[in-house]
């Protein structure tokens, strides 16, 4: 059984019609295994719905104890990718002995063109190989936690 | 650096508007690694591009011998799910020592509700660190290519 | 009120994914109205779920008791694009003094980058404001049942 | 021919995936135009790409006197929603005896479900048909230009 936390990020950013502008509702993730025809059992948990430069340290302190606490040990967590690197340092240095992989997305997936659909078969993949430890799952490619950084300017990660 | 192989299967069906049926033009691959932001270094090819019940034995050996012969390690197939796993079994008995992945789609990724790009993500994420052996991967999970079929009622791979 | 009534074609072929070839199953409409955020008063009803050419004789005079016998008098069929110019001949020769509009697809719905939506756009518009008569609505265009032929090379209605 | 009049709206909005935002770049009428197969003779022409809250009375001007100026009688304009009431009162009191629709969005176009290809071929089908006035089509109907509002709650376009 796999775990997956919900935290929000663009991965999971609608468009509010009435308002005009991006906001968030419910979480696209079941929609996406349903799409992605998955059959890993899985459980999924919203922790938050926010944007990741919103983050404080009290809500990466929820996501630490929620991972540590639950029974699986294999996570996967999707989280905007602005601080996806801030995130996975703190649950490092909780040594929770568990594989721990963030992912996110560059565009949401109410869009059409989105990469959350390929990051979410890549971060669920690599949670089922890897060995523990906190990783980053972006641009077909893992890392990680220590060995990253999103590059600003072009949106990829890069190995440091 | 990955190689992908290519070799049709729903995964790259598109619509003939001028016939009006399903038809085998060029691979979406390109665009879904683009849309998918991957930044793996790949070598994409194109080595036939049919349904995999027209799938005959010297095509099976073409792919074996492709596999064989190029110069990476770390290998995807692009592949009709119906042969999947014949073609996988040709592929071990050729005990080449490589680790290869072959995957596919349930429903055209042309269509947009294509269980394709999350498949993609999977089984680019799965070659990465898989040790050498032959493996499908379907449904966000990976089967060792003699631990697995597809049930045809169902259209899901299923471990045995 | 605008009566819409289906009979099938590209426009609501799907994908059927256990037998790898395309299908009819419910149709798509009340969906595409509900995307295009339609609030013209309409009442839909499935007369037939079949590719055009094999519409029959048969079929052609249940569309046109249906046409007929309707309370409403403009009235939207979908229909496959191959013989819809038979079908608006036959609506014609029952001389029923109603706006009836045809419309197709060149691509399904069910696909990404369909026509249908503009299609359905297209002809819900011309039926609201053209005088009694039997058109065809593809491309953006209207044309009189008599003045329309389906350039079968580029799948292109055309004046004639 | 038809003259295409581009102001941007939510029709045209886009994701900046580097700023996490939405924004304007270029307008996706064009490629609107080919997916919908549309034949009718067009001229597409950008006067601006800005939000309708954001349009200043200069901004109208500019775009009354391009539809004066146009050798073209029968004009589409694209528009944000919120204030395409005002922009078409604009036109009706330069009094130039053209047909002219003003269309729009409450989903971006780039969004898969958007309602922008459904009021594109709506407007584009009603702006051959009508005589000459100013008019809004949005939800499927048409309206003259000093009969509607836009419900803001519910973000639907009624007769008043």
């Amino acid at each position: 059984m796999i775990r997956i936390f919900v935290t929000g990020g663009t991965f999971d950013k609608t468009y509010d019609e009435i308002r005009g502008r991006l906001s968030f509702a419910d979480t696209h993730l079941p929609e996406m295994l349903r799409l992605g025809r998955a059959r890993v059992p899985v459980s999924v948990g919203t922790l938050m719905m926010i944007d990741s430069l919103d983050m404080a340290d009290a809500d990466r302190e929820l996501i630490v104890r929620h991972c540590a606490q639950c029974a699986e040990s294999r996570i996967v967590i999707t989280h905007g990718t602005d601080t996806m690197v801030e995130t996975a340092a703190a649950l490092a240095h909780a040594r929770m002995g568990k594989t721990i992989v963030l992912t996110g997305a560059m565009i949401p997936y109410a869009f059409g063109s989105s990469d959350g659909l390929f990051n979410l078969g890549s971060a669920l993949s690599f949670v089922q190989v890897l060995p523990p430890g906190v990783y980053i799952a972006m641009n077909g490619q893992h890392f990680a936690w220590d060995r990253v950084r999103k590059n600003r300017d072009s949106g990829i990660f890069e190995a440091i």
